[in-house]
This record gives structure tokens, C-alpha cells and sequence, in this order.
């Protein structure tokens, strides 16, 4: 199971793929990111994933200088070149390296870095039992500063916000905007069953638009599960009758607790449950 | 005039200083910073901004390694390893490298990276004439979510502000808080002259404590000028009688015009010209 990275299409073993220190990314973290997954030699969802690339590239002013099509091909290469299935692929875009200003036209040439490792693991028992999520004092980044819809390298708010999580015995955050509604996890968005129907944050909350966000919306729909968008709080959540998240590395996973409160009857439900399955099913339609 | 770049103590030649793609300052800039000027061999206000410098890092939760005393001599041997005057030094450090996931228990020791450098040119047409400001349309970020006091590598906020600023033909950006209080430069505290006195956002504001702007305060002080930090808005900023921003870079700096309206008549003021002098005061008696 071969890893490997890419630096602006030249190939190194992991330990010696390195970036110059006046890299924007390095110093102002000027920069933004994907994470493909790929499922036996598959990427699953190259193409949206590309297209959120492309987008916050766009938000930022950064000038990827490939097309859509010449980008996937681009991964696909590097992907290729690692020579194995079942992969975790990180694509880095920055702003490249320049004088040490702010300044965003100092930096002629965006760098762009691919890296391809092992899936991180998983414990099975957080998808049979459900995770424990808790609610940090911190806030989630607004629209109107950095908004979480750039998926960025300014990751810092997710990262305390995790950090006060993982403190308090839990696996991952859900954090509240300035309003007290809830957003989105620290690498995954929030959704609440109720009366059998899904209910989660809308695209003009403090939030990343998820692809398998996406792509669930796509299967509730064909499989006449109700779906709204809306703010909810956090005491609406807690008293919701199943709670779960997803990500595109995570998929659809159960919550069991949040903030020590137990969710339901405290084990996955049987929307969340169906969900991971034909989620689960989509993968193996999209990746055989 | 050598430049150089020392990473946990090391030292290269700025083209040759690289970092692991793993670090976390490059993945999600997951790290501080510092800037110290040397006026001729003298690093000036060492010691407050490593107080800053840890308290950057304790509010994130980052072990330096290293304390305080042992922080400024080592950036004091690096500094003397370039030697040369008037020197330019960026102190990054970041959480270290691990396995990508956003815990910052995942990376064990933190990487220290030191830049010796030229100190970027300022055209003296700037401080003769004075700069032009924008109110860019992006908000200064709040510190219920990524608090501005700590000084890291999140820049993106203060750097799409200063691209906002420079299309509209401005020098740089003066960001507002949510409720439309002047908050602070992109890199630079800010303040408005009225009646002779200084008038200043306060600490409780969504600003970096810039050391310039405490030194300031000891100048007003000890030169019965008025000293006042309270909350303002882009109105009252540019109605005033005299405008100015403050950095260790920059010292104290004239602005002549705010979203292109004059500031008083247009020049450097009265006030602000005695600051510049009383700055230059200062730091010619720490530093000869």
C-alpha cells in the first residue's frame, strides 16, 4: 500500500516531500484543499470534489492555472502512481511563494501539492454505537470573515474547536454561529431525523456545502425521505430523535451523545441506519 | 546584507529552507508568529513580543519547548549568525507534523523556523504624504471564533481584506467588527486624532495588542498627550482630525485618506508627526 506525494507534479517518498517556509500556506495558511477518496481503484465524486476546488480557489483569487479537466487528470495520475486501492488523496493548493507580504500578488505561482496515504482508521464500534459530540464555547467562523464554505488552510477555528472536544472525553465538535444556531462539525456536516424526515443546516449557514452532504440529498429524495433545510439550536438537536454527520471520509456516521445527553434511545437509529446503507450502496454503484 | 533561515536551529539559505508537507502550519496554519526589527545590531522589544510570542501559543495550546529566556537568546544567535544591521526577523512556529487529522494531540513537537531578511522597503513618499485606507467589505474576525490576539497563521481574513484594499488602489485595508467598530489595519493598530489626543479601539476589541501600540501609550503618557481606547465607527475615524496606524515594521504612519475621503487637510498631522518623532525617540535610545 504505496503512499506517496506530489509536488507540482514531481513525485517523493512522504518523509521527503517538502515545501519552501515562504510558501503562502506555510505562512498564512494562503491556501485551499480537497480530500478525494478513492474506494478500490475509484476516486468517488472526483468531479465535485474538483468543482469546490475550484470554487474556493475562485473565493480566494487563487489561479489553479489547470482547467477542471486538466486538474482530475492531474490527480488521477498521482493517484495512479501510488498504485493501489482503497486511498485517502489530499490535494493542497496555495498561493504559492513570494516577498514576505499579505500582499496576494506577491506570489506569481500557486504550488500545488497531492498527497496520497492510507485511509486513516476508523473504529468500527463509533458506526455501531454511535460518536460523542460536544459543543465548544468557540464559535464557527461567519460568512462575512472567513466563510467555511472556502475550504481553506486557515483551520484553526475547527482545530480549537476540536481540541475543547476531545478534552472533554468527546470524539468531535458541532459548533454554533454567533446566532446560537448550529453549523457543521470540525470535518463534517450535522443532521437531525425528525418524525423520520432530515432536517440539517442550510447552504446560507456558517457551513462548507459537504459533497456527500450532496449526494445524501440526492438519495432522500429518491427514496421519498424527507428533507429540510433550516436553522435549528443546539436544545432542538439534543431532543431530536436521531442525530448523525457526514464527510466524505467518514461517510454517514450514528452520534450517540452530545454534551453527555443521549440522543434517542443512545444507539443508532433506524433512519441514520438506512442512510449509511444506501450511502453505502451509492459508493458500490458509483465504484464497481 | 546575509539573509538567512534557521528551522529548529538549523541553518540555510533561504532558497534551500524547506518544511515537511506534514506540518501543520502548511496543512491548516496551525502555528504563530512574531516579527522583531534590529535597528543596527539591536533586536528592538525582543522581550514583549516573545511574551507574545508564548502567550500566542499558550492561548492554542502549543508547547514551545524552549522558555522565554532560552526563546530570545536563540533567536538572538540566529540573528547574529546573519550579521548584518537592520534586519527583518520572522519568528513561525508551528504545531509540528503528524498524521493528517485536525487533533493537536496528533503532532508531538513543534517545528521553529526563523527568518533573517531585509526589511521590506517603505517608499518615504508614505510617510511624508501619508497612506490611503479602504473599509473592505469582509469583517474583522470576532474572538468568540479565531481572536485576533493571538497572532497565528490564519491569515486569510486580514489577507482578502488587503486584497479588497489594493484593487480599489488603496495601501491597505481597516477592518470593522460586526457592529461597524473600526477594529485594526491587516497588519497595523489604528487610530483616530481628535482634539490633540489618541483615540484607539480597546483591548476587549477584535485586535491584536501590537507592541508599537504599546509603546505608544508610554510615549502619550510621559508627553501629556490624551490617551483614550474606546469603540468607533468608520464614520467618526474619518471625520477626524488626523488618522494613523502603528507596526513594528512600519512604526507610526500617516494616513491621508480613508474609502478615498481626505482625512483632515489631506497631510500628516501635527499630532501624528510628533508621535513619529517621539517614536523615533524611543527606539534610538533602546537601540544605540
Amino acid at each position: 500500500m504505496k503512499e506517496l506525494v506530489a509536488i507540482n507534479g514531481e513525485i517523493f517518498n512522504p518523509s521527503e516531500a517538502k515545501i519552501s517556509v515562504f510558501d503562502r500556506g506555510f505562512l498564512y495558511g494562503d491556501g485551499i484543499y480537497e480530500v478525494v477518496r478513492s474506494y478500490g481503484r475509484s476516486l468517488f465524486g472526483l468531479e465535485p470534489h474538483t468543482n469546490r476546488l475550484f470554487n474556493s480557489a475562485d473565493r480566494l483569487g487563487i489561479n489553479i492555472g489547470f482547467s477542471k479537466r486538466e486538474m482530475m487528470d492531474e490527480i488521477t495520475r498521482i493517484y495512479n502512481a501510488a498504485d493501489r486501492d482503497d486511498a485517502y488523496v489530499r490535494i493542497v493548493i496555495t498561493r504559492g511563494e513570494g516577498p514576505i507580504t499579505l500582499d496576494p500578488n506577491a506570489a506569481p505561482k500557486p504550488n500545488i501539492v497531492i498527497l496520497v496515504k492510507d485511509i486513516p482508521p476508523m473504529d468500527p464500534k463509533m458506526y455501531q454505537e454511535g460518536i460523542d459530540l460536544r459543543i465548544p464555547s468557540i464559535l464557527r467562523n461567519s460568512k462575512k470573515t472567513v466563510d467555511p464554505n472556502v475550504k481553506s488552510g486557515n483551520y484553526l477555528n475547527n482545530i480549537m474547536a476540536l481540541a475543547e472536544a476531545k478534552q472533554n472525553g468527546a470524539h468531535d465538535a458541532v459548533m454554533l454561529n454567533k446566532d446560537g444556531h448550529v453549523t457543521e462539525g470540525t470535518t463534517s456536516n450535522i443532521y437531525m431525523v425528525l418524525n423520520g424526515g432530515v432536517v440539517t443546516p442550510p447552504d446560507r449557514a456558517d457551513i462548507l456545502l459537504g459533497i456527500t452532504r450532496m449526494y445524501l440529498k440526492e438519495l432522500c429524495q429518491e427514496n421519498n425521505i424527507a428533507w429540510e433545510e433550516r436553522f435549528f439550536t443546539a436544545d432542538e438537536m439534543k431532543a431530536a430523535d436521531e442525530v448523525f454527520a457526514t464527510g466524505s471520509v467518514k461517510e454517514v456516521i450514528p452520534v450517540r451523545s452530545i454534551d453527555g445527553e443521549k440522543i434517542g434511545d443512545g444507539g443508532p437509529g433506524l433512519v441514520t441506519k438506512n442512510l449509511m446503507a444506501l450511502y453505502k450502496g451509492l459508493v458500490k454503484k458509483h465504484c464497481q
